[in-house]
């Protein structure tokens, strides 16, 4: 793509997540390799950080740190405490314009919390919000809020639709995003009180409004976003997530039940992996964290090489395509 | 099982469903064959009801309807004003002592109106719940409340908690049933203000309860009762039913991509056809509206001849098992 040739710098914690730091630094091997005007700043222990700078040469520096937030820290109070931690110090580095975009799969909370305070927030935005992205059988749909506020007021819903129109055009390629509101059922007077106005101002508000879809359309990929309270999402997301996984292990067992089974299972082996690869979510890569004043990606804890390369580079594509601006200009024009 | 031997008596609308009459009839054939002690009132216009209810005999009574409630029509202006509909003359009939139990594929919401403004509340019910079973790896799981109240106070869903674990200890055995709060983390601090709320007085005032689940959880089975807000249940009943179809489909469609894949299909096909069948939502025949004076137990529109039998046999056994008499018991502890 034209615009990958536009640099674009991405802080990397390297500390963060189940599997760091081997499989970050694997990751941010692959995106280099994959995107030769990326740079990353890796963030983190001195002795993490310093030996795979120095390998990799003038497109990663090390940004040395002395702190880490473990996950079962309380986010907000371990963001004020340990500035000097890599989640702190990345974050910093983004807003003093040193880099374009972060990226973390450490603890959610301390990263949202991190850039939310460090960072700030857009000018105009209310409540930041944390999209995802759900492959579904036509186009990619974001979903947004998936769990930054459990309790919303409908004009947040309004502006998670602006955010997550701005992303699914950036970073989607999205032609006029189609917005949906998820809700439990299609007419208008539907639903909660927060859905029913929520629906009243995004009609009047929102481009690319198409009104609400409900549970069973979120994996039809007929919108290209689709806006909820951050409670709704949350579980939705992760009936998604247990969902497919239970079914597919169910699959599995039926296809290993037997000798003859097996057999037959292993003939159907190419075309089911290709259905398990396009589910998967770590082809797109991580959860932008959007409203804040800087690109910030937050992975799954279980984020492997691959999910980290690709949120890096999903990352360095929001940076490039000039997403906070495009927020600012949405969330300001009502 | 002995609780069969005891009568009990159906009412059952003719002309609910989009398989009405022909599936439904089948369905009462079939719940009478399977339940010798079972009696069935069958409502609706009488060309349908009359030849059925001579040919099956004196378990079968005709209640003729001269009105009929279309999918469509405003649910309570439906109820009000169509009298003598088989929706609003069955409850009246449970109501008045006539029959234990009530079931419909019908219109939903003016089941729910129905049932709600004939039948009435139980006392000290604050507000009816729909709960739906849901198959999983263990124990089926009772979901609720999954759209009956989009609007919830934290002390709805303690009563929610009661309903739906009197209706797992009737209706599916469940021996001190574990009571869930489904929530987007497993701390008691997390999730919405409501969600909070709930979790401090379920805590205090419902016997199983074990605390918070998330949406990954709805599948495993260790709950015998999930609690939610009907917003955060219909959606996630709807996403359930959504993901379960969306990826069966294409499992299938990947047996089916290549002549080879397809022969290898074949062979898998009996234990994927068991699978299929364990998840199949038929096998548990209908939801219940729960916290109504009278058991009534809703329909899928697309209810085939399997499900109404079932639903019919779920009906019959939450009146022989008391259903509403420990609804009432449970309510009042508090």
């Amino acid at each position: 793509m034209m615009t990958e040739s536009r640099s674009a710098t991405v802080v990397v914690d390297a500390v963060g997540g189940d599997f760091a730091p081997d499989e970050v630094l694997s990751g941010v091997a692959l995106a280099l390799a994959s995107d030769s005007s990326l740079r990353v700043v890796l963030a983190g222990p001195a002795e993490v950080v310093e030996p795979f700078a120095s390998r990799e040469g003038d497109r990663v520096t090390a940004l040395v740190t002395t702190q880490v937030i473990e996950m079962d820290e309380h986010p907000a109070s371990a963001v004020r405490t340990k500035k000097d931690s890599s989640i702190v110090a990345g974050c910093r580095l983004v807003k003093e314009g040193g880099a374009d975009a972060f990226f973390s799969a450490g603890s959610t909370g301390a990263a949202m919390a991190a850039a939310t305070l460090v960072m700030g927030r857009i000018p105009g935005v209310m409540r930041p919000a944390i999209a995802t992205v759900i492959p579904t059988a036509g186009a990619p749909t974001v979903l947004l809020d998936v769990g930054a506020n459990a309790d919303c007021k409908p004009e947040y819903l309004v502006q998670f639709a602006q955010m997550g129109a701005a992303y699914a055009s950036i970073v989607l390629g999205a032609h006029a995003p189609r917005v949906a509101l998820l809700n439990i059922g299609e007419e208008p007077t539907k639903g909660s009180t927060l859905a029913i106005e929520a629906h009243r101002l995004m009609a009047e508000q929102v481009a690319g409004f198409i009104g609400n879809v409900e549970g069973r359309d979120v994996l039809a990929g007929e919108a290209d976003v689709i806006v909820t309270d951050g409670f709704t999402g949350n579980v939705a997301l992760k009936l998604l997530e247990g969902t497919s996984k239970a079914l597919l292990g169910q699959v599995k067992d039926a296809m290993t039940s037997s000798a003859m089974n097996k057999a037959a299972a292993s003939v159907l082996k190419p075309s089911l992996q290709r259905l398990k690869d396009r589910l998967d979510p770590d082809t797109y890569g991580g959860a932008p964290l959007l409203g804040v004043s800087g690109v910030c990606i937050i992975g799954h804890g279980s984020s492997k090489s691959k999910a980290v390369c690709n949120a890096i580079r999903v990352a360095a594509q929001a940076a490039r395509g000039g997403l906070t601006e495009h927020i600012a200009e949405a969330v300001s024009a009502n």
